[in-house]
């Protein structure tokens, strides 16, 4: 696996971190999840299965766990020993709080001068909004990513998916894989911090949206499913469901309507060309919808693509995990997990024709690795038993 | 720079393919953007200045463009030749075109066996769709993203920016670095392909919502701007506007009635649980919404962030852009581009301590790079001038 030996510690909780993290670990990273002796919120959170979230499992596989108390100078020392020979830490504590925990620079520096350290925060590291609480949501709004999408009659509306943690989570993964690269070449170069927060992620994905107003002050709109520039263009209602159709030019536009039986629409003078498209959208409405509910939306998906017209299905979550090429491409795993039965969980997105992602581990149990890891940094059994009999330690 | 000394041929247009090979770009990597002579489609899209796409230069900053006819015999020759020397090569056409371009797994193995090839297609590279024209709309509706994002009682939305074309771009650039690092380990081990589909990449975000419904069969559903699980969430009127607010466990809502003071919420028996509230959301926001209409969005956010409850300002495009936090962090930057002025565009949200990114490039002309990365590679100028006669190479 590409990041096979690279050591990281994880001092992540929820999602955000522990995404961004997980994906470091199915790339092969040898992922330490320390977590307070309470253990991470997310355990108790999700659908229980024989007592165990599947929430959980799926973001904390191929990862050791090792429950330490942080607040007993104690635990602390054995932190800092496990980042003596780490490449990496990650962290998602508000900005300041790992100085206060005594991980300050200077100490980092001085425990392991080749560390990344990689801070994932709502608003980043510095500037006036840095200590405000952070949420997903909150980071939807502030960076403008909810104000284009809904209805154009409607309020600017969230994904109803936690976005701005899964894009920070990959941005963390890839800021940190790069300096890896780095790294290698370049040695000495001293501790490296690394800040990503969910509010600039966001805000990068301000796209065409974000040039158009800047280079001429258009301001985006919401639009619904239809598209700003190109009509027709969006949901249509078959005669078992619907379908999404997105005829991105001219060449595409005339393909759609010979599939339809309707090429005599490009003699219509009130639709024939895609500025009065846009501008007569009421009128292509009226006339494609009544012809997309005639027949299935198989019927229209085999056809429209035969033709290469970008159609497909609208699919709930139940379907995706039922559809033939989220199957294929095993995007949901079967994962056996011992006494805790057959877990699904989503699959790998980025599929290596050598030395594929694999699960090599299932989510570990609270402090499941305590005894190995602190074996592994030279604890003696009788420091180990002495830490966890003071409960600086727990393990199973 | 992190990725300097990587060479990187990208074969990619619009926005997917071209925003993974950005990252690339910005994080150090020597990224050749080879184009037809007529060049990437996206040089004529969005709002111009100076007859210049301000779309265009976001997504091309810190590449170099050879214009080559892939058509013609002897452009092939050029870019087996370019390929020869190269640590990736990047490309999105539909699965297949590669091959029947010329440049098969065998003949890609000859040429250099320790290239890393990337291929960004809509479907995947295998299964019953591989052949499907695709596109982000069709990709965000057949994922299930779109299913869980609209309002209760509306259809399934899309989000107005082309999520998956950026996420899909993350995962690409997250895999070619990840496999960097393996491959600098691990030399030899000869041709590696990575496959990633827009689909997958947006299953993969499908998060608890996957989990939940994989583990109790509890099938997603829409709900605005509130939350599945926790009440009071959401979007609230101000007297000046509205704002997001996310009291996310019974501690932070204690939290957020103190600064309303309405403390006696939580002796009303009809929301003195989370569940309950959840049941009677309809007398929530009865009693919430008329308290936040009493004063300005300015003022609840600064009470309720001091409070600890996570509340901020649902802004707008342009809005993002005046705000003082996004300065702050540098996420709008204005680049100087010679003849055609100041261009603005969007920051980098990976922060470095050590190496920062920069634009050390601004997007370049059609071909602009074209004799000097041909020299680089021992072509003659006797070489260049006959590739430019016959049109295999254009140049400026």
């Amino acid at each position: 696996m590409s990041l096979q030996g690279i050591r990281v510690i994880d001092l992540t909780r929820i999602i955000a971190g522990p995404f961004g993290t997980q994906l470091l670990a199915d790339l092969g990273a040898d992922v330490i999840k320390i977590e307070t002796p309470a253990g991470d919120p997310l355990r108790a959170q999700g659908e229980k299965v024989n007592d165990f979230s599947w929430y959980f499992a799926g973001y904390n596989r191929n990862k050791k766990s090792v429950a330490l108390d942080l607040r007993n100078p104690e635990g602390m020392k054995v932190l800092k020993r496990l980042l003596k020979d780490a490449d990496v830490l990650v962290e998602n504590f508000r900005p300041g709080v790992l100085d206060k925990m005594g991980l300050s620079k200077d100490v980092l520096e001085e425990i392991n001068s080749n560390l990344i350290i990689c801070s994932i925060s709502g608003f980043g590291a510095d500037g006036p909004y840095s200590q405000r609480p952070a949420f997903d949501f909150i980071a939807q709004a502030l960076s403008g990513f909810m104000s284009v999408t809904g209805e154009a009659d409607g309020p600017p509306l969230r994904t109803g998916l936690p976005i701005s943690d899964l894009v920070v989570g990959l941005y963390s993964a890839l800021a940190i894989s790069s300096r890896l690269v780095g790294r290698q070449k370049d040695d000495g170069t001293g501790v490296q911090y690394i800040d990503i927060a969910l509010t600039d992620s966001m805000v990068s994905f301000l796209s065409f949206q974000a040039a158009n107003f800047l280079a001429a002050g258009i301001e985006p709109k919401r639009s619904g499913n239809d598209h700003q520039l190109v009509a027709p263009y969006g949901l249509a209602e078959t005669a078992d469901g619907s379908v999404a159709f997105a005829p991105s030019n001219d060449g595409v536009y005339k393909k759609f309507l010979k599939v339809l039986d309707m090429e005599y629409c490009l003699e219509d003078d009130r639709i024939d060309t895609n500025a009065k498209r846009m501008k007569n959208s009421a009128i292509v409405k009226e006339l494609f919808e009544p012809v997309f509910k005639t027949q299935t939306s198989a019927y229209w998906i085999e056809k429209m693509n035969a033709a290469g017209v970008p159609v497909g299905p609208v699919l709930s979550v139940p379907e995706v995990f039922e559809d033939p090429q989220i199957q294929h491409r095993e995007m949901v795993m079967d994962v056996d997990h011992g006494d805790r039965g057959s877990v699904k969980m989503l699959g790998f997105p980025m599929k290596f024709s050598h030395d594929p992602c694999t699960v090599r581990e299932t989510a570990p149990d609270l402090g499941q690795h305590g005894e190995e890891t602190l074996l592994e940094a030279g604890y003696t059994e009788v420091e180990i038993a002495e830490l966890r009999e003071s409960g600086v330690l727990k393990d199973v």
